[in-house]
This record gives structure tokens, C-alpha cells and sequence, in this order.
């Protein structure tokens, strides 16, 4: 079943090995089919190398297996939640990508320095807290992904205008139309991270761009007006 | 037609990835044909991977494509303007390379600190302000080409000896004699920045090299007198 | 003899180069078989890509060769110590990786700053202080792996939840169930130290993640609770 | 003529590349026959996947070109006076490698500050004073060998013992037993410089290993009682 979804998601596994945002095993995509109500997700602890489409789990939006003989990833409530509180959303990535991760350890957001983030994300990509001692004991992992929910709630932030956070002591999660378009952004965040790094590096005043650029630089590449790339 | 030039920005194209100056589709070449006074641009959003010289876009110097069925670089008003401003250059690359985009986020220029700076570029790389909220509403992408023609007209900068610059907020632009040359000055600009970031953290002091030894290497590799490399 | 652990020993040595922990010949894994009390080491300055099985040297826990044409490895002492000492491991990496390298050199201690680091390392990994002159002199290579054993001994840190330390001025050290193992530990501490360097460079103050955290992140990878991974 | 070193010079210089000691044709490697005195030398300006042993230049200590169709690299005579000045040496390398060169651009010396350091340099790795302008005008590229024969001379140190410095302002000059080890001791020189870079940042006040150490790894690999490594 869900043979389409799985080729995509497979190659947006995969994906993590070829744009250099994991090491080992450290990361999952899913990819979701919103009529069917089924998301598609990597198994646990399974070599990029040795991953192929039969090998994807298949699961429903109250978390029950449906499809797969291994192990989803040990992060699938945190993609289920997600899933489930952020409606438009069509796929996840989680890594621990080296400097995105330094953001989440350090606990500092990364407010938009340059047109980079502003292609990608609009504003500021928040921390999310860490849990508390009861939320860990209780569900670590569904609860991870009701404080991104919590977060982007309070804080009336849009999560398809924001595809990325912080984890706390943790590392990034993004999210995307789709499986391949999540890990992209999991890229973006990346180079972002670096380079918010090393522009603080430079010049520890910079705190980001006018908003008419953030603007101008978000909106042609997204929305109505977009005049980025070709006519599909 | 234009086959040989629209060999040339192939190459140059691809050399972006291979000289890792690019993520995603973060970067284009293009290069001109001065007699006929038509230049050749990558498409809009196609990844190199997939890129033939069959989807080169042909432009004119009023702006208009002459050729080609997809979008031409959303940038390509930008290479326009300075194709037009900087009459001796045959080339023009952006990117959004990881340690010149820091330079352009903190806003901070390059003094020339060593010889590999010496080599491709004379003096200091400027910051180029970063456009008013007028300026991105009228013509976000040809105003970017008209306020780097406005800092090395201002500042008396030529574009032959400084083919780069750091756009504020946003990221660097090299030129050259032609395609691939420029692709060459935004190589040796992402490791002069890598390399001037490590040198002000070893030494917050170093400001830069002696004047004759920037005038030795740079008149070695160029100019009448220089002596680097074959006769051709 | 002992074919299927110089099989794993070979392979684990090439992950070095393929993992990118080493340059030139700066490294080396060995790996026990418990029950002849005998274990596989790389010989000594050897290029990884000419390495094969054959060239491998089987040493005794009192530290005869017992099979292999070519000199161990330098360090097979402190391997020697370290399989005598530290009863329960199985295999064990020494490389120069640059990250975990600068701990050492700078004699610093990485606390757990995030999850990375809990799922391989329970708690503050520890740097090893550096030899006097008389154990220098009198037994370089044993008396390293001796003030390893000293250390844990000392502070009472479990090898076992620990699999890994900064030997001061020198490089890390790590271990693991096996020899593929021990070189995972080395990857992953590579990559901690990394973060843990940005993490300080973007917030000074970051010192460690809640022990709550620590625990879960820990325990789901590691003992009888664990529940990351696939039944094997 | 001289085919042997021929193919041993061509090695040399392809692993500036491999060993990612270069971009574009920023480096360059020689080899010396003593017994004939005369040295082969890359030619300026060749891409190196281009470079054939044909190519190669034959120069003799006088300066004078003996075979070969190529323009010698532009620093041959930085070479020449160096094989002349140092006599044990057999090969010398040329690089613009990034954090060695960020030690030459900021003029700051590198301690030994660890044991990947001692293994191939000892003691302190020197920086080799900047040019004057009538040095540079005279004979820029001799006088370069001159100030590093002059610094090594006024300082005592043994080119043998300590085989890499860095020219002010400009990149580092290394040399070794033939023209594969000159390259080694450049692979070793960056290394260092970036483990140099990350070791102040976790701890300023680092200064440099004890002397037993040194002399221990120093002399361990290099040396009458040498013992890394297998008799040749």
C-alpha cells in the first residue's frame, strides 16, 4: 500500500546521508497521505544504506501500526502529534545536523540574519522548551511533540509560515509539504545555523534583517505572488 | 545558438556544486556574448543535477528572452544591471556560499589579508547597503544590481581589480572575464572569507598585508606585467 | 585463526577513513575474543586503503604476538590495559579526530549538553591527566592505558556507561561491545565535541542538559528497558 | 630523464587535491635527485587533474630550466634556495591550505600543543617574517627562500626537526624526506593549525605540552630509536 509515498519517503531518507545532515542512524522523515490518513516512517535504528521501501512502517493518525514488520522510529508519537496539530503539514524530518543541534543545546534562537532564512523561514525559528520531569516519565516522545504544538500556539506562530524549531537540549525538527520538501528545509536550517554561527562570529550586534526584505524574500519564493522557480 | 557560451555556463553552472559553493538551488552563472550583446542565464529553480545547455535561458540587454522555455534565474535582472555597468566583465556568478554570506549578514568588509586575497582581488571586498523599502517594492532585483554599481562608482572601486562583493542582509556576487572565471573568483572569495573569519580569531588585530606585497601578488597574476602560469 | 573478528577489526578500521576520523595513519581498532583471551589489532603505520585481514596481528592478554608478520600498532599496550581493566568491552578506537582532539589538548571535560550526547555517553566525559616524566620514560604506552583505568577507578565512572575519554595532550579513546561499536562511540563523540564547542560559543553559560533528560535519552538506547532499534 | 621522481612528484601533487590541501591550482610540490642536483617541480597555473609527469619541470640549483615545455611554478625560486639552504631535505611543499594559512595571516606561532603536533614537528612551529618592499621588488619569490633560511638559521632551528613554517601574510612552506613526505607534513601542519584554532577557543590559556611528552612522541617515530611504523 502507499507504494508512491514510500518511493518519496525513501528518497527523502536517503536524502539525510547525501546532504550530510546525519551521522549513523541519528534521523527519520515521514511523509503523511492526508485522505488516507496514513503516514509512512523510517524503522528504528536501520542503516541509510541498507534502507529500502518494504522496509517502511506504515502508521495511522491514533498510532497504530498498520504496514511493517520493524519497528517505526522511536520519534513516530513525536511525527503523530505533529501530524495532528499541524493540519497542512504533508512531512517531517528529525536530525541531529551538527550546528542546528548547537542552537537547540545552547537554547538560543535564530532570529532572520540574511535573504537565506528569509527564502525559507519567516521570522524567527524558535526554542522549544525542554520537558518537564513528569512529561518525560509520563510519554517522552508524544510529549516532545505537544510542546513544539504548545510553542508555535502560544505564540501564534504560523507553522507553514515557520517549518522549523529548536528542541532544547535536544535537536531540529522541520516539516514541510512533503517528505523531500521537509529535509530540505532541515538543509536550509542547517547552512542557516552555520551561518548565524559565524555572522555572530563577525558582528555580535546582528540581529537580523529590515522586514521589508524578509518580506520581499519569503513571498516571492511562497504564497500567491511567487515568482521563484518554474510553472508546475 | 550561442552553443559554445551556453557550453561555457554549463560548465560553470555545474562547478558550483562541485566546488561546493551551493545547497538545493541557491546559486547561477551566466556569461555574455558581448558583440551580439545577449547573454546566457540558468533557469529558474532547476537543480544542477538535472541541468542540459537545452535549458539556458538567452536574454537580452534590455532584459528580454531571446530564447529558451523555462524561467530564466529569478536574479536575472541583477546580472543584467551589472553586465551593463561593468562593461570589461564577461561573466557573473551569485551564491549564497557559507563563510561570504556570514561577511554579508554582519555587514563587514574584507580587508586584504594575504596573498590568496592578493591574488584574485585588489584590496578590500565591500559591503554593498542593503536596498530601501522603496527600492524592493519598485524593483527588488534590479535595484540590487544598480546599488553595487553605485558602491564601486561612489568609492571609486574598479570592478576589473575587485570582481566581488557582499551583498548587506543577503549574500556575495563575483564576476570575470567570463563564466567560469567568476565561478574561480567565488571560490577563492568563500575561502578568503573562511580563512579572514579564523585569522580575527587568532588575531583580532590583523587588519591587513603591506601594500607591496597586495600590489606584488596581484600584479603577478595580472596586468601587463604578470608572469603566473602559461603563455597562451 | 580468529576469522570472523579480523573480518569485524578490518572493517572497523576502515570506517575510520570512511567516517572521517583520521588523516595519514592516526588511528587504530582492535577488537577481543573473551573467551581465548586474545585480541586483533592493526599493525603499525600501515595506510588503511592497503589494509587486509591478513595483515592484522592477534596479541595476547599478557601482550605476546601470537600471530601476524608485521609490528602491532604502538598503542597495543594501552589496548593490552584497557581489555585487562575494563572487563566488559569488547572492542576499542584511538584516533586524532580534530574535535575530540582539542578537548584533550585543552584539557577540558564535555558535559552532556543534549541528546547526541545521551544516547551514547552517561554523563561528563572525562579528561585523563597526562603522564609524569618517570612513566613516560619507564613504559609510555602501558602506563596511558593505566591512567585511564586510574581515572575511572578513581572517580568511580562506570567504563561501560562511559565508553569514552580525552587522554590530556594526546587524543580520545573510546570502546564499545565491539570493535564496529567502539568506533560508533568514536563518531559519536567526534560529533559531540563539535557541538559542544559551538554550544559554548553560542551561549558561554550552557553547562549540561537535566538529569531527567540524560536518564531517558540513555536508558531507551541502553539496558534492559531499552526500546530503540529493532529485536535482534 | 629522472622518471622515478617524476612519478613520485606527480604523486605528490595529486594528493594536495585528495588530501584537500588545495582549490584551484593553489599548491604545489617538488622533488629533489641530490645526486644529480636537480629538482622537479609542478608547472605554474595546471589544474591538477590535468597534470601528467610529462609535464613536469626539470631545474637545476642554478635556476636553470633542463627540461621541459611548461613554465616552472611561479615559486621555483623559493624552492631552489630552499633545497640549497636546507641540505638534508628531499621534497618541499607549497600549499594555501586554510587554517595553516590563517596562522600565517594573523603572524601567530603554533605551540606544540599535543601529541598529533609531536609526532611530526618539534617544538614550535615558526612564523617566517613578511617581506620588505625591496626585497619584494628585487626578487620577490628568492627572497621568500631567504627569509625562511634566515629565520630558521637565527632562531637554530633544525629544518630537519621542525619542517614547516609559516610565511607572514601568506600560506605555509613545508618539506620532508622526499616529495609524498613533504606533503604528510602538510596534511599534519593543517591539522594541527585547526586542532591549534579550536584548543585556544576552549581554553586561552593552553600554551603547549610538557617536554617529556614531546620528546616521547618525537622521538618514537623519528630517529635511531624510532619504533612506530614497520622496518622498511
Amino acid at each position: 500500500m502507499l507504494d508512491d509515498l514510500k518511493r518519496e519517503v525513501l528518497k527523502a531518507n536517503l536524502m539525510l546521508e547525501s546532504e550530510k545532515l546525519v551521522r549513523l542512524t541519528w534521523g527519520n522523515v515521514s511523509g503523511i497521505d492526508r485522505d488516507k490518513g496514513l503516514f509512512v516512517i523510517k524503522p528504528s535504528g536501520v542503516p541509510y544504506s541498507a534502507l529500502e521501501a518494504g522496509h517502511l512502517v506504515v502508521v495511522d493518525l491514533e498510532g497504530k501500526v498498520v504496514e511493517g514488520d520493524l519497528n517505526p522510529s522511536s520519534d513516530t508519537p513525536t511525527h503523530l502529534v505533529l501530524y495532528r496539530e499541524f493540519e497542512g503539514i504533508g512531512g517531517i524530518t528529525h536530525t541531529h545536523s551538527v550546528y542546528a543541534t548547537m542552537f537547540s543545546q545552547a537554547g538560543v534562537e535564530l532570529p532572520c540574519q540574511g535573504t537565506t532564512h528569509a527564502d525559507h523561514f519567516y521570522g524567527t525559528v524558535p526554542v522549544v522548551r525542554e520537558l518537564t520531569a513528569e512529561e518525560v516519565a509520563d510519554d517522552y516522545e508524544t510529549n516532545t511533540g505537544l510542546a513544539i504544538a504548545e510553542c508555535f500556539r502560544d505564540r501564534n506562530i504560523s507553522p507553514l509560515e515557520m517549518p522549523a524549531c529548536f528542541q532544547k537540549y535536544h535537536a531540529p525538527f522541520t516539516w514541510g509539504k512533503n517528505a523531500v520538501d521537509s529535509v530540505k528545509n532541515s538543509v536550509a536550517l542547517e547552512v542557516c545555523a552555520k551561518m548565524g554561527l559565524g555572522t555572530w562570529q563577525l558582528n555580535a550586534n546582528q540581529q537580523g534583517i529590515p522586514a521589508h526584505i524578509l518580506n520581499k524574500h519569503y513571498l516571492r519564493k511562497h504564497g500567491p505572488g511567487a515568482y521563484y522557480g518554474q510553472k508546475s
